[in-house]
């Protein structure tokens, strides 16, 4: 089987080009357009700080149908004012007229430096030299997958497929993310995700699936807990397949699992890819007597600077991860809590266990460490990825900008 | 006028011991003994995880009178069950015994790792040296402020005089903190801080002026955001000034002022001191609609690694800081917003504005940066003192414990 990709759906093609907006040997506006205008749902940033994209954006996909996503990297045109709302539009309007659609058909993204505005030459030349690349092949998701990079190391990209009726369908997307990686997302982060499908859904069943995905994917990464102004996730289902529309109990079951696995896997590589780290943490936080419980748990303990450092050195010094459980205002009492490093329990009900913390060290010299803390409290539970904290994160943050 | 210190007010002494606890070179274990049971109030961390000393000192204090304190580096007693509730309890009995009190008016603390039991005999061995050197010179309140100190580079001590009736008061006080530093104290932090007085207060009122001291000053610093298991600040009036008793509205105010003023240094110095810090960042959250939102906003800046990151690499990437305010739930607009760093207004109602990025770089390398935000949603405001996120903190926290 061929390897999947953002266009093995049916009905999708995407292109990209170099417009010279940041200085990476990149491609950094690219186009992704369906064949016709599709059912599609969205989730935005909830930073009040919302970049005028996200603001347009969040109005045109309000309408249920997109034909197209604009995106460009180098430039976030959060906190552009006025102008930068008047780009924002520009933006929507030169890829309707390419691609021969409405402007309210386009959802525009942007993501980079926040305060500087939009530099609308080389983002028209770009738009236009990604028109005219366009294509559906491995070559052009790869390139779509490239151009929205910005402190990202590597591309993301994950996809799966599921059986509605007796047609395969396939859900695929990309996105970006490495730092200010704290995503809050509701149906109104700078991560960016597209996603696509050839399934045939509707709008309200799309944003009611991807809202959900969203929960237990993107929204449980962070990296520095920082919600960036322009963090987006869209679906677009272009109902290409000649699969039914999903809307059996068993078929919306079927189709969101694929979602899940694809949002997960995606959220997983942002963790992975995080600024400066050398490995991503997984945090599992179980019994906690709510599901809110849980999440505030595993995220207290994931943005912990003390802890993401341990991690780094492969310190098994979960006093830290105890004491980061304690300080939220869910309910945690550390006489009932059981912690497991790699599997091996180090601490429970109150009092620390002996263990051998040079092979609980080696253990943790490992690309993926798995913190499971449980509660003891209830039977809610909550996963969240973040990464280590190096260095290096240091040296990328202090010379961003200047 | 000689330099005040810890022991300048009348009525209190102090000693310290070298009892093998920890590697540095420094005594580890000490005792603060006031000449009678004085007036007491204390604030401890609100973290569930609490160290059983800081569950044993609640309790003591909650009776409103104070002998001693008594301390320990290295170890932090948290996370140690029940043989640690009996350890932190020996601690007091032990000091109880040498000083002529019973052991309910002794206050336990430890700092240090979390995890480990006392090394009783140790701490047996401490107590008794500690007791044996007990003074009020200078030289004894600077070997009790640094027997406190973990990863601190230096003792932080601080002191204010102000006149009750025809006499002059003195309020005193030593801390330590520079990692696991972000206190949430409330009357029930691991920064420690004692402060010692000679003026005469009631413990109610103590507890009332300590609380409120607390908010504007430890519970204002954060390098960290972590709560610790441990964090506690206590306050002893030995009444050994000739003045007459703090009840007055006017004399309150005053002793107010001077406890403020002590506090606040105190945090300052703990900024100042923070893991890895090369620089001091205030942040002063101004015309915001309420004092929650005021402190929130503040909050949500100091504890972005971006914004740290930024700050240390000298960055006026003041998007960063626009950004970190709208991701919080307190109400923030970027259309009335202005931003000035070191005085430097960089943003205005929603747009970036002109400034040279050079000289703004260099006001930024400074000992103190100053972010002020002002909200134009109200009246009320907040200061929140933090330091800036080094390649130096990840070195230190990355191999605190094996």
């Amino acid at each position: 089987m061929p390897e999947l990709h953002l266009l093995s759906p049916r009905g999708f093609r995407a292109g990209a080009a170099y417009a010279g907006i940041r200085s990476k040997d990149l491609p950094d506006v690219a186009l992704l357009v369906c064949e016709s205008s599709s059912p599609a749902a969205a989730v935005f940033t909830t930073n009040k700080v919302a970049s005028p994209s996200v603001l347009v954006g969040r109005k045109h996909v309000a309408r249920g149908k997109l034909r197209a996503a604009v995106v460009n990297a180098g430039v976030s045109n959060a906190c552009t004012g006025r102008q930068g709302h008047r780009n924002a539009i520009e933006m929507c309007s030169l890829t309707a007229r390419l691609v021969g659609c409405s402007a309210e058909e386009v959802l525009p993204c942007s993501t980079g430096i926040i305060g500087q505005q939009l530099p609308m030459e080389k983002i028209a030349q770009g738009i236009a030299g990604a028109f005219e690349y366009l294509g559906d092949s491995q070559e052009h998701a790869l390139r779509f997958a490239d151009a929205i990079l910005t402190t990202d190391t590597r591309r993301k990209q994950a996809s799966a497929q599921v059986k509605i009726g007796r047609e395969i369908v396939t859900v695929a997307g990309v996105c970006k993310g490495s730092g200010m990686i704290g995503p809050r997302m509701t149906p109104q982060a700078t991560m960016l995700a597209y996603l696509t499908t050839d399934a045939a859904v509707t709008a309200p069943q799309l944003r009611r699936l991807l809202r959900k995905s969203t929960e237990a994917s993107f929204n449980a990464v962070t990296i520095d807990d920082h919600t960036s102004t322009s963090d987006t996730a869209c679906i677009i289902a272009s109902g290409a397949s000649a699969a039914r529309v999903v809307s059996a109990a068993a078929d919306v079951s079927r189709f969101k699992k694929a979602l899940d696995e694809v949002c997960q896997s995606l959220a997983y590589q942002i963790a992975a890819d995080g600024e400066g780290a050398t490995k991503v943490v997984r945090i599992d936080v179980i019994r906690a007597r709510s599901e809110t419980d849980a999440k505030t748990i595993a995220r207290a303990i994931a943005n912990s600077p003390l802890v993401k450092c341990a991690m780094h050195g492969n310190d098994p010094n979960w006093g830290r991860i105890v004491s980061a459980a304690g300080m939220t205002r869910a309910a945690f009492d550390p006489d009932k809590a059981v912690l497991k490093l790699q599997g091996t329990p180090v601490f429970r009900r109150g009092e620390p266990l002996d263990f051998d913390e040079r092979v609980v060290s080696r253990a943790l010299a490992s690309e993926e460490v798995r913190v499971e803390l449980s509660c003891n409290l209830g039977k809610s539970r909550s996963t969240c990825w973040t990464c280590d904290l190096s260095r290096q994160y240091v040296t990328i943050n202090a010379d961003y900008h200047t």
